[in-house]
């Protein structure tokens, strides 16, 4: 394993799971902080997401779980409700997961995060 | 249905789930808040847990990481390590979803949810 | 007491204390997740605001408290504003009680929450 | 109004909310950061606990609510669970304002919070 | 020492390190609390960055890392990476403090720290 | 630049700056995440704080300030107070970079951040 590999890895898996989202991701980083779009590529999706032992759709659950309780990264909290339905997260499967953040982080938490969903799921029906 | 089914749904709910640590957690409140664990049992249980939507692994995933990342409730992190584990969810898929957290909430919060991971394993291997 | 009685009860109280701002978010949840539009009738309003052992006038203020502090739920901070105004919590007060928040949670949330005050109360003056 | 007064307003009010708790905060400071124990005294206690436009129950079941909600700072809670009995807010009336927080913050902050009550109210009962 | 003259010290430190963006803070808190744009020039900057313990670019990059950590502040942060420019550190030294947080607070609030900056920049950059 | 080195940049990086409380982080994820031991030293340490860009007082000023104002790390805000006096930032300088936290996250997280300063250099006049 060398490091061209970590790094093309972890790009083949950011378009795999955030696909689009994940590009204008690293695209707004190009102007002001070129090596994070790297270490971004290399340590969440190469190293991070390309683990075996827990599938793709568990680690988006996490993550849309993760991210609707601390209720302070709105822009990701969409990549990620996208990035669950991209690999293979149902829409009620999203829905759950972050009514289930009520119970953790309080209503508002879920509130929003349902917002969140609502315009992700408006978005892919507009496609 | 009825509040008495919303109740005893939520009560079996909790058993399958959290096991005795959810019965400790509920004896706790009798002195100081015994509405509070009825609401506790009804709503989490009776209502979030009970639902088809999300089957009860992903739904502990979730909590574990979302426990982890806000990283500001320890005794509730450790119950619902051991109740992912008690409702099949691996010991590797524990920690994989606990070591994901470092992306989002950083590397103290994962740190600190693998540190509540050992404590609650040791107790599994001491039993 | 059954269940109809435990969501009418809620529905009533949420009318009481958010008005319209309540039932726009109830609105808001039909495309997405009407059921929990149910659980905020029945589990904040029809269980917790119900209670007898705090006003609801104390019950707001410690409401727009949290939600200044946390800082992650802009939305329902300023329905909790006016929700707080709605039960007789003054202006001066709802000021105070946001002012107080830079001692337990910062300047910056304190002066979110006063931003948000400012919304709301321009909102009602334009009414 | 002089520097002089807004100390020793602040100390009396310190004293008058907290009690020894207030003083054993301001000592434990005196061997780290002595002027931070001046600070805590003078604009806590000396400006914002001593303004006229909301009653001390109040302010306390408004810090009660935000440190319950908040939940990453328990010794400072556990000091307003006795500051608010102090200044004359009920027993019930604390349980009530943190167990509201359940629907704010989530069930884990919420238990947290019953339970630094019941070790505030545990010591009161054995003086 | 009076108060006149910490009013005035804290009116000139706001100045110096938060420029125009300072003065407008102040001047939105007028029409609301004016009590509170006392306070604010008063305590943190006639009190705190008025010490002569720790250096402003220190107590900038300090502030920077702290709000891009809490990711609830966006207008504050904004602010302070101007502040932090205002003082003396670099462009560079700014990406670098919010990167950095990537690893104690997660890559989200470390990518809307970044895009804060950006935006701090352009306007820079188009004066 | 491959992976070896970037492995063992990072550990003479880990080494230079938490010294003997790295080396014991590290030891304590063998028996459950020994990845995640490896991931810690590649990336925050071999890649983030071996940049050129800002030098590692100003780095550790940055961390100290961003766990004392999240407030749920007290494990990890303890190690990075030593490693701040490990690369040079004076007693003086820790302590005004917490106290300037009561004004961006609260006093309770200034406090605790003290009393976590307190102890850390107690144990250094103990050595």
């Amino acid at each position: 394993m060398n490091i061209e590999n970590r790094y093309e890895r972890g790009l083949a898996k950011l378009r795999e799971i955030d696909g689009e989202a994940g590009e204008r991701v690293v695209q707004s980083l190009e102007g002001i902080a070129p090596d994070f779009a790297r270490y971004l590529i290399e340590f969440p999706f190469g190293d991070v997401y390309s683990r075996p032992g827990l599938d793709l759709k568990s680690r988006e659950i996490a993550v849309v779980a993760a991210l609707t309780a601390l209720g302070n990264a709105a822009p990701q909290l969409k990549v990620h409700i996208q990035a669950a339905l991209n690999v293979g997260v149902t829409r009620d499967e999203v829905v759950e997961t972050i009514m289930q953040m009520a119970v953790y982080a309080g209503f508002p938490a879920a509130l929003n995060g349902l917002s969140a969903a609502k315009e992700v799921f408006a978005q892919g029906d507009a496609r």
